[in-house]
This record gives C-alpha cells, sequence and structure tokens, in this order.
C-alpha cells in the first residue's frame, strides 16, 4: 500500500499506459526530427514486444545477445550493420533515400567492411597487395548524369579474396590492408585497376548475425561482388556494388543487396595481352563497368 | 541493363517489396516462436523506418551509435539494457510476462547492474564491504502466496554507495564487489543485513545512454533504491526494487520503473540500540519490508 499522491506513475497496470507513459516523456524531445525519430522508434518496439507477448526470458536473451554483438565489433567491421543488412533495413533505406534519375547508377548498401583512409594507388596500379586469387583487371568511366566524365573523383573500391575474406577479417593489423584502395580520377574520368577476382562468401562465420542467419533464413551467403564508393565535387556520393554474373547466390544474397543494373561480366581470358598493354602468363578476367553519378543535393 | 531472369530480387524499386521479400525469407525460419518473434521484429522494424523515412546519414549514425554502445558494456554493465530500460520496454515485457495474483510483490526491471555469483553472507551480516554511506539496517520476510515463510530462499540484493555508484561502476576488478550480496533464508524465512542508505543517482555519465537521455526526455536519475532478487524453490523468481518514500525522482524515474507499492520508508534513526541488538554511535537508517513470492509455473 502507498500514501503518495496519485501520479502517472500510479497506472502501470494497463500495459497501453506504459506506452502512453514512455510517449508522453519522450515528446518533449527538444530536437523536432529526433523526437518524431524516438516517438515512432518508441511505438514500434512497443508494438512489436505487445504483439509477440515477449518473455522475461526472451528480453533477457536480447539483452545479453545485443552485448555480444558489440564484442563482434572492430574497425572496419560492424556486426550490427550486418544484422541491419540481413533484416533488409539497409536496403531500405538506401532506396528510399536516394533520388536517382533513369539511367544513373543504382545505389546499394555499403556492408560493414569499409575503411576510411585506405591506402592510396596510382590509377591502373595492382590493389591486391598479396590478395590470393586469380588476377583481375577492372575499367570504366565515371560519368555525370549528364553523360560527362567526372574528374578528381576519389573511388574507394574494397573486396574479398578468392577464400571470400576482407582484410579486416584476417590480420590487419599484423598484415596491412589488401584488396582495399582509394583511387582517384583525370580529366577523363576513366578507373583502372588490377586485383584479384572476388568469390561469394557468407557473412562471417564466427559473429552473432550467423548464429540469427543460420536460425532463420537459411541464407548466409553473399554473391561475388566488388564494393565501390564514388565521391566527387558536384555530385551526390554513390555506395554500390558490381555482382559477378556467374554467381551462385545471386538470387538468394543474405543481405537482399543485388540490383540487376549492378550484374556484369567478370570476361575469363586466356594467357596473352591485357588492356593496358600487359602481358599476362596466366588465366585472368576482365571487367568494364561504367559508373553514372547523380548531382549533389542542393 | 540486364538480361538476367526476372525473380523476385528484380523487385525493389517499391519499398513494399522489399519488405514482402524480407519477409517471404524469414517465413522460412523452422522455429515456430522465432519465426513469429523475426516477423514481426522486422515488421515494425521496416514501418519504423518508412515512417519517419529514415535517411541514409540517420542510419549510419545509428551503425555507429550501437558500435559505440557495445564498447560501454563490462562484467555487470550491460548498456543495451539500460536503453531497453529507457525506453520503457524493460517495465512492458516484467508487466507482461508476470501473472501477479493481488498481494503478491510487485516486480520491476532487473536493470543492468546484477551481477551473478556474489558473495555470500550470513543473514544479519553488514555487506557494505566497505561502501560509503550512512549505516542502514533492512529486515523481513519472504512469503509465499498463501502467507508461509520461504526457506532456503536465495536473496540477491545489490544498490549504490552514498555517491551513486555501483561496485562495478568503480574498480571492481581491484576493489571487489561491495554493496553486493547473496543471503539464504532459514526456515523462518527472515532476513537482514546491514549495509549503507542508497540514494538517488543518474544513468551511467560515460555511456551512450546517458547522451540519449540528455538529448530526448532530459529525465536521467533513478530514485533511490535497492535491487533484490528472490529465488526459492517452488516460487517464481522475483526481481524487484525497494524505492524510498522520500526521494525527489520518485515520480520521473528514467527508467519507468517505480509502481507504488514498491515505495518504503527508510526510517532515520538516532544513535542507541538497533533492531538487532547492536548499539548504533551515530545516525542510522532501518528499513522493514516483507516479500510474497508467487507459485512457480507449471
Amino acid at each position: 500500500m502507498s500514501d503518495t499522491p496519485n501520479t502517472t506513475e500510479h497506472r502501470y497496470d494497463a500495459l497501453h499506459l506504459i506506452t502512453e507513459e514512455v510517449l508522453a516523456r519522450y515528446s518533449k524531445t527538444p530536437d523536432p526530427r529526433l523526437r518524431e525519430l524516438m516517438l515512432s522508434l518508441i511505438k514500434h518496439i512497443h508494438s512489436f514486444a505487445k504483439e509477440v507477448k515477449l518473455t522475461a526470458e526472451e528480453w533477457a536473451f536480447t539483452m545479453s545477445f545485443l552485448e555480444e554483438t558489440g564484442k563482434w565489433c572492430s574497425p572496419g567491421r560492424n556486426e550490427f550493420m550486418i544484422f541491419s543488412d540481413a533484416f533488409g533495413l539497409s536496403m531500405l533505406t538506401v532506396t528510399q533515400d536516394y533520388p536517382r534519375p533513369e539511367h544513373a547508377t543504382e545505389p546499394t548498401l555499403v556492408g560493414p567492411f569499409l575503411l576510411e583512409n585506405a591506402p592510396q594507388f596510382a590509377m591502373g596500379a595492382d590493389i591486391s597487395a598479396g590478395a590470393a586469387g586469380t588476377p583481375m583487371y577492372a575499367q570504366g568511366q565515371i560519368l555525370d548524369i549528364h553523360g560527362q566524365p567526372v574528374a578528381n573523383a576519389v573511388i574507394d573500391v574494397w573486396h574479398s579474396d578468392d577464400r571470400g575474406l576482407y582484410d579486416v577479417q584476417d590480420g590487419i593489423e599484423e598484415n596491412g590492408p589488401w584488396a582495399r584502395a582509394v583511387l582517384t580520377t583525370g580529366a577523363d574520368g576513366r578507373y583502372s585497376f588490377w586485383s584479384v577476382l572476388p568469390v561469394d562468401y557468407p557473412v562471417p562465420q564466427d559473429g552473432t548475425a550467423i548464429q540469427m542467419l543460420k536460425a532463420t533464413t537459411g541464407r548466409s551467403w553473399r554473391p561475388a561482388h566488388l564494393h565501390f564508393r564514388i565521391q566527387a565535387p558536384g555530385q551526390r556520393p554513390l555506395i554500390t556494388h558490381i555482382f559477378d554474373r556467374t554467381s551462385q547466390n545471386l538470387y538468394s544474397d543474405a543481405v537482399f543487396g543485388v540490383r540487376p543494373s549492378l550484374i556484369a561480366d567478370f570476361v575469363p581470358q586466356k594467357p596473352g595481352p591485357a588492356p593496358d598493354g600487359k602481358t599476362m602468363d596466366r588465366d585472368f578476367f576482365t571487367l568494364q563497368y561504367n559508373f553514372v553519378m547523380t548531382d549533389a543535393l542542393k
């Protein structure tokens, strides 16, 4: 029993009153956009918990699981982002936030492995830095929406080796980055580089996201792809992939990232002359892909 | 352009089709309860992102913020749980998952600072272990729903010192635990211990939860309280607090944990005899509170 005054704290017997109390508190958030975000987030979190009648045991598991997920984060690997990707939230956000004129290159998710300040290479260089795999020569042009070359475009490219691993998953502290580069275009907007052919790979096998995927969709593989982030003056930054058309996992990407316009031919080549004049003594692949950027938001 | 066959992966231009695709994938989750949880969770996450038109920038901030939140977790501190508490999710779950017969003690949230395997003390001992504060003697009885004493009840009690800090926030690795104990009842179901008076305190000042609260509700303080977890054969585990009726923050608890039936009198006493026969040479407080457990779920 209590002799304290009858305040709103006394109304918790009914579940909807808990939600009302919490929303009333957060409605005092000063910033209008943050207020909008918080009220919607809390409303949906409460709706979820009520809809499924979340139990104390399930709640406790979730709290431990979030803490465990945090432990799998490291520079170049954000385990929470893998969950966002695997829940389709990343693609939903990319899709709704990216006004794309027709013919502009489609964006896709950034993925968990982007590193800022990657090593810079000269155009045409071999960026593999010791990564194992079949040689691949990629080239193309960065264009604006009007078809003009984009000069001074800063291109981040990063991808897996032939084991399906990224440098951040395999001792980057000791070995340094590999298959990861920054390239800058000249006046012609052209880019080119040598590296190794990326392969299909699963979500990291040692974290919590893979546990979730194995228990749910059973789809944990990604189709082979190259990651690109392209930034240039006057252009909206473009984050996208190029996918290998021959991949077995093209239509079951664990993170829903594939778009048809981003599927390209990684063309097998016999030993002999490469497009850049180099002579190859073994099999290799070539890729040609042009990126069309969109104007920066005003 | 693409010449690949027209599969479901090709329908991503419309936002609702992303959601449909993701839900279709997770509908293959083998375990029925996990399937129910995942489908509801994903539906609500997508609804949130669409409702607020979540931007790529806001999404990226959230991903970094989650990663940062993980870094503030340590043994005895789960920063994610503070968010759950501050969003009212913890109290909602406790409320809907705890069938409470009339007269049974109300549960409340566990909070982020519970440690398993706390030090065991004899009944009536001083559990403060050096924690600073005004002496407090607490006593009462553990009863079942029929009013009978509960023997062999294992009581975890943990609380703040007079700075408003818990042992896990202040060098527990070096100093060991304090104001934290396990006590076990005898046949009379009675408990008693000496410790120090808990005080009001804010959510930890060095993590991400406090950042969120400062930017939103502006309510980051908790009213002074003792934490209890009581486990006994045949009884449903009870996790609750006892709140100090004189607290300034009783009706603005940062985590919505207060229930009127859990508010009690921490009674100030002058130097002299204490309830256990000890003679005190300074001011102290006494607390009397009985806990009524409920039958274990069948």
